[in-house]
């Protein structure tokens, strides 16, 4: 088995993921979210890629059953119930209800992938969980980067790399050039992943914009042992 | 100034480029070939994206004035005088000659980046005499790898990682995130390029096939100080 990396979500194409695993990462902040709000006993995430489709979903599911979640351009869209911290999707809000969820990067990440076999909500809370998942599942692994408006951004990549480390040490998969270079992107920085993000511009737009509190809750590994699935109604569940 | 990278071909759109500075690397073995040629006193090299606009570009220039040169899938084709090889463009053979030249990834990234304020051609072999290029140039800079069939390799993203070092610290350049992961790349592997490739697809690929005097060509580091560039007629000269 091999483990490719796709850099952002405009790279995905049908022929890159068709028969194969891919597994979803957006670190700051889609997928953190969504692994959270299922931790927390959401019924389900459904990630929707605009926001008109996020209400008229809402309208179908009814609306009291429904959290509208997500953001355009890192803050709250008007109308909706919670931005894309994964803190504010405390078990006492969510639990029992269906978050429709949109973001600008990670439900188009997760969209793009629909051709694929099967398709995981991955991050750092969970990845070693994700891993386990993918090798049991006998195909070539994906892991999919959402990135930031069609650009590589370096948590993504961090977690991907953790993954293909992971996935190569311990099941022995092969890996292509950029699993592999993403691979030493994480060996090099797994020490302290803050400093290594230092550098990088989506993480100091996030810091600048005061959201500590998610990076440093973002950027635990394995708290969770759950491995959300898209399933082929468009649902993300455990 | 910043430096960005562009992983394969197929990702560069007018977007990325538009107003900055291109630098195409195909270093196995497309930009070596035309930096080669040039260096040996070729006229021109015309690069084309069909073998059709080939065999149309050298009746419109002459077929005794011509050398048709590239390859389809590594190999020689049908017709043509010359493969894909930098050892094969002597200056007996090259000199006063147009190059007619296609291939299939390092071509298409030229044709791909027409929208750049100027392109340059990039290798191993006169890396350093680009980014001086680059730098006086004033603007932002985009170093497009070509890859392989729309996948990164490892040997342009060493060449890549290489020319973002020296922007960066020669001349201050910011990065982008995937300029900085690049940059590593080369830092972690500069020692020896070839043990750091032998575990990549590509290189693996055309070492089996016999080629690795045009492998030790091509990783030669500033052997000539040209900067072949991408005229708006569409001919590469110096």
């Amino acid at each position: 088995m091999t483990v490719d990396v796709i850099i952002y979500a405009g790279e995905v194409t049908p022929e890159r993921v068709m028969h194969k695993e891919v597994a979803v990462i957006d670190v700051f902040r889609a997928t953190s979210v969504i692994v959270e709000a299922l931790h927390n006993g959401a019924a389900s995430v459904v990630p929707v890629v605009t926001v008109e489709d996020a209400l008229a979903m809402s309208e179908k599911f009814g609306r009291e059953r429904v959290i509208l979640g997500g953001e355009r351009n890192t803050v709250l869209i008007e109308g909706f119930d919670k931005d894309n911290s994964p803190l504010a999707y405390r078990r006492e809000d969510v639990a029992g209800k269906v978050i429709i969820f949109t973001t600008t990067n990670g439900t188009r990440a997760i969209y793009n992938s629909r051709d694929a076999h099967a398709i995981y909500i991955s991050s750092f809370l969970n990845l070693t969980a994700v891993c386990r998942t993918l090798a049991a599942g006998g195909r070539d692994a994906v892991l999919v980067c959402a990135g930031r408006n069609d650009r590589f951004t370096a948590e993504d990549g961090l977690c991907a790399g953790a993954m293909a480390d992971f996935l190569v040490k311990q099941y022995g998969y092969g890996t292509t050039d950029m699993a592999q270079v993403m691979q030493e992107l994480y060996l090099g920085a797994a020490g302290d992943l803050k400093a290594r993000l230092a550098t990088t511009y989506h993480y100091q737009d996030i810091l600048g914009r005061g959201y500590i509190d998610d990076i440093n809750f973002c950027l635990q590994r394995d708290i969770y042992d759950i491995v959300p699935y898209y399933d082929p109604t468009g649902s993300i569940k455990l």
